[in-house]
């Protein structure tokens, strides 16, 4: 059992919680509490040994010991399903459908969207249904209005945009908060935007990096997950760069993704607390 | 307030302790509880603003719901003092040196003992002590007599062997159980004992490492606090790989002793518990 | 075009070799040379923009400034056939067939053996011929003989073992000299032979490594290609470390075998040299 | 012997250089060239035996069959001599003092310009000139002429910004193009300017970074020579965040300037060609 919570900081939060977990038999395996003091905020997870209690009596007795407005989960869904939107690039969603199907990743893939066909053939090949949602011919809202409908008739945890090179309106974003994860081709906040490779071969970096992060409205400015870099060097050319890039982008999006299925990621404003060890 | 507890693990334990710190008006602000489930070992690090409570009442009141032979640790000294043992190599003591100097650690250097006179020269520069106990026409006994004298006559915490290339008998060695740290010019396992850099240049290996950990009676066989590796390639020479491994045996020796001088390293028979962030 | 010298050293090659690809037009748009002083020994790389010219007469050329017994090769096969021997693990089989699949390799999967059945599934999915070939009632011998049968109805330049979990026979080895890649599930030297990651969590190590390799007859001691680690923790189970140590094997396979497909790797007694950017 | 050529590119070079190098009887140990072909840029550096050949005749020859406007480096200074320039911080200071004390660099620290007094006692420690140059009361000019008078009265190959805090005139770069390196807070092009460090807290970012680069009128646009990354997590204050930078400042700092004073770094436009192994 994981138990999630996020509030404001008061004294004795950990006595007050602990003891109602002692009181219901549990015991801790593992625990991370964090107090961000500027903030007054408290974060914790605790992990324990399974025991069969009702999950409605713990939330019943941590709710009247927690502060107005904590945020407390008991539980969450121990395999995520998760819905991926993809483009053209096959690497991303190679990677995340070879941990599917070998049920590596706490997560079941429900369904890939693309806004081209490309990756069908990939999709079918592991017998992941795959929709092709064409832009063509279409607002920006009535190509979302289809993306969600298709996505809302699963039951969906996650969106995972696994290199999507379509940005999403403010309307789809705030209907999902907290559960868009992007892999952005660049060590954020460098490169913002577009053609962050050829920005980077431009500049002549001897790194590039690769940033997973959740979806805001703020164009590649939401809370970070996970960030990795990778040596690159004078002779790299544009493609040597991409493909160089691809390798981390992977891993990145991977290792965020890990996090996130294993209940070890929070978000408060702007920023994550990653509870990653 | 700094507060370390290693015990047999039990059931309500963060429930009992947290009650405690309550009713002694504490607030933790980082909080890390692991369960060896396997050896069913309880580790927890508290972190607490200070309010002025005697720590003598604190400890009493945690005994009484410890289980028996609990380590327990009250804010240990917030800054610790150590003891240096070198031989001719100045590449660590010179980063300690600097870091006692300039206060980045949180340690003293009180002294630092030297098998030969070379570094001497290094140390009166930033005004620290330095003996030179000569192994000549001694035994081993007599040599490590006088050593434990010299440490003796100071209140140490910790003995830091920077490139220390002696071989410490078991009677020093369990005089200052889990106060011996050492810096080994591999990535442990590999290359135990002499001449490392030698078989890691035959073995044509494509990284080389360092590893710091406690000196126990079985060489370079303690438990380990840190380790990191460096790519290397068929252009280096030995000499080459015994430079290059100097920057990481610094840096890893370092980063072990900044993690021991914040209480974030545990020991449990042959291996540690590291709470590194 | 490639061309690759590796030979005894004297003085004047680079100024010969040259000579002789001005004289058949050619612009050389990068090279490498290494001498290796200890062993007269020199290795070079050229690559030069195609001009269309007979590789006959080129090595024809060459061969009378080069010294005896030089190793010469003149545009090898720019897109290599390699065989995979695999047994239960997909890991990395799985990375080589996407990589297989998308033509991001410059390589051609020709076939997949394995000792087990269990990968059949998987290359079918990519149109990959799987074969089974099992050890039951077989010697050693009878076994590797219908291995090599099986492989040398294709034209494979190298076999790839990806958790290929038998040790193969002198016999078997020396037929492919320098031509069979292994990956180890250890930092070599460190943990030779077998259970690497359970030996890794009993000794607590804080890092966890890969190694790619060319297979000799001495178990784990061939030349290695590449290497890297991955941070552990003490909360890592033996489970944890195996799946953590999965991530870095498929990629240093990967990175060894590019390095290998793009000519970049010399063989001389145990070592390697890389010129790998 | 070093050789280092750049220049435009054309067919025949490297048979041209070699066969003047094999004139004058030289064995080449290690060779590096690389065109970069998009710019038609020829860059070679070529290692040789020493063998007491008047240098200018070998400058003489080869000059007769480079094209127009070629670089041309017989052997330059294998100890350079430098200036470093610092405010506040010792880090940086502190880690090229200890490696000029030990020799462990091929360079020599000249001097030590502050702009502060503050270092003043840690050079005065390694018996290295410091010079205390106020900005109180003086134009940017007049302070920059005091600078550069100091720098002049000794023969200096490069001038190292060492946490040198001010930003200097494009009269002042201007005069020493290419022999200024400054070390940049942060992985550039993120967070260019002030405060880095800040920004990077206040981002949320998981990983930060140094870069070093040769200084140009474009403020932190310069030329990249080395960059490195190290994580950091939602636990760092700003104040964690400054102290883990600091460490990479020196590492990434050190690993430039062994590049450079071994010779293996090339500038063209606003790149660097780094021949690194």
């Amino acid at each position: 059992m994981v138990l999630l919570i996020q509030c404001e900081d008061q004294k004795g939060l950990v006595a007050k919680i602990t003891a109602i977990l002692l009181h219901h038999d549990y015991n801790i395996v593992s625990l991370r509490e964090y107090v961000d003091q500027e903030k007054n905020r408290f974060y914790a997870r605790f992990a324990c040994q399974d025991n069969g209690t009702d999950f409605n009596a713990i939330a019943y007795n941590l709710k009247t010991v927690l502060p107005e407005g904590a945020l407390l989960t008991i539980n969450p869904n121990p395999e995520k399903n998760i819905a991926v939107l993809v483009t053209k690039e096959h690497h991303c969603l190679s990677d995340i459908l070879i941990r599917h199907h070998f049920k590596t990743f706490q997560a079941q893939v429900v369904c890939v969207i693309g806004n081209h066909p490309d990756l069908k053939d990939l999709c079918d090949k592991f017998s992941v249904p795959f929709f092709f949602i064409s832009t063509d011919k279409k607002t920006k809202e009535e190509f979302e209005q289809e993306l969600i409908a298709k996505i809302d008739s699963y039951s969906v945890d996650y969106i995972v945009l696994a290199k999507f090179m379509r940005i999403l309106s403010p309307v789809f974003v705030e209907k999902y908060p907290q559960k868009i994860i992007n892999i952005h081709h660049s060590f954020l906040p460098a490169f913002i935007g577009a053609n962050p490779y050829k920005r980077a071969f431009e500049r002549g970096v001897k790194l590039i990096g690769a940033t997973a992060h959740f979806v805001t409205n703020d164009l590649d400015e939401g809370p970070i997950i996970a960030q990795q870099t990778l040596p690159v060097n004078h002779a790299f050319t544009i493609q040597d760069t991409v493909n160089t890039g691809r390798e981390i982008e992977s891993a990145v999006l991977a290792k965020a993704l890990n996090l996130i299925f294993q209940d070890k990621v929070f978000v408060y404003q702007n920023k994550t607390i990653v509870f990653d060890n």
